[in-house]
């Protein structure tokens, strides 16, 4: 399968040149992050997209240093809901009914039972359930960038809420949940590039039950 | 790009027609999910595939009673570390040691780091964190399933306490995060199959700093 093929290429770049992304390339990684599936449809997350240098030195202080921070090309901020409130639900639900042209009695109950729970539940339970949403676009997108032949780094390793001050995102009612940088690996600067993929043999990851 | 139009053919079937998947698609699928980069390459989840009849049905009630968990050909659970604890980050740091063949200071070094830091933190933090590794294998899955031309539908509508308990995860150290029935869609049966796939608009998903 070609995927496999993809996800064997793919690796968590440690260094980055510097060059250009070409933006069409870009947009079909955030098109497969906007793909993805999610609870409800909801869509908790934004992505925030920097090109601007400034912006990505401010960053790399609070991400351990690292020099992907800079040297990449764009740098993917996925930034999810820090709750569930009535005017997100509400959106998303008018716009299905706005795009399929109709209102259905079954999906506007399902809409009541989600705005009687999430609103009403923790924050930061809420925060949590819409950032795992986000990583699964973030998944999509890593996969996007191995099919554009595109190095991609998922990197956790940055204090969340010197990010979200940096980029004010509390102010939009969002939280930081995880990077990726995307630029071109650099090879020579690369301690992670030449070695061997580590990854749990199969029967430590799996359990059939039949 | 070829990913895109795998994107725009899956959806999230709702009604399935109880055919068996062949083993070697669920292999690769199983291969997709097993590839996922994950935070520090440590993996804390696992994959329970359920292909017993019974035990499906027994999960069927404490999820909603959605007929996609019986009628699925494998039901494929995600269950999550509870906790990071010593044992499960060196057996990783051991793992990635002898496939590489040599110990590296730095590697070492981070290892402590984790060590120090991890098994000390709140449980429920740690699981919220190794759930969220999950949901990127999770979405590799989905992903992999469409290439295969199966369908797979992401289901968090369960109570995961009472699959933890049907599937005795708690005495392993593992709690269900998320569900993939994989089958073949019933389309007679399926109220969302001819419907439109609903996405925000790009405009409302990402924000370009340049």
């Amino acid at each position: 399968m070609e995927l496999l093929d993809k996800l064997n290429w793919r690796y968590a770049a440690k260094a980055m040149n510097g060059e250009p992304v070409p933006e069409d390339k870009i947009e079909r990684i955030l098109e497969a992050a906007r793909l993805a599936p999610t609870s409800s449809g909801l869509q908790p997350f934004e992505i925030l997209v920097i090109k601007n240098q400034e912006v990505k030195e401010k960053i790399r202080p609070v991400a351990w240093n690292q020099s992907v921070i800079t040297d990449c090309s764009h740098l993917l901020v996925f930034a999810a809901w820090d709750t569930y409130t009535e005017d997100r639900i509400n959106y998303m639900f008018d716009l299905t009914n706005e795009i399929r042209g109709f209102k259905n009695e079954g999906w506007e109950n399902y809409r009541q039972m989600l705005l009687s729970s999430y609103p009403q539940q923790d924050s930061n339970e809420n925060f949590h359930h819409a950032a795992k949403q986000a990583y699964i676009a973030f998944s999509q997108a890593i996969i996007a960038a191995a099919f554009e032949g595109v190095d991609a780094t998922p990197l956790e390793g940055f204090d969340p809420d010197a990010v979200d001050e940096i980029l004010g995102l509390r102010e939009k009612g969002l939280r930081s949940a995880v990077l990726l940088p995307i630029g071109y690996r650099k090879e020579e600067n690369d301690w992670l590039v030449n070695l061997v993929k580590v990854r749990k043999p199969m029967e430590d990851l799996v359990t059939v039950i039949d």
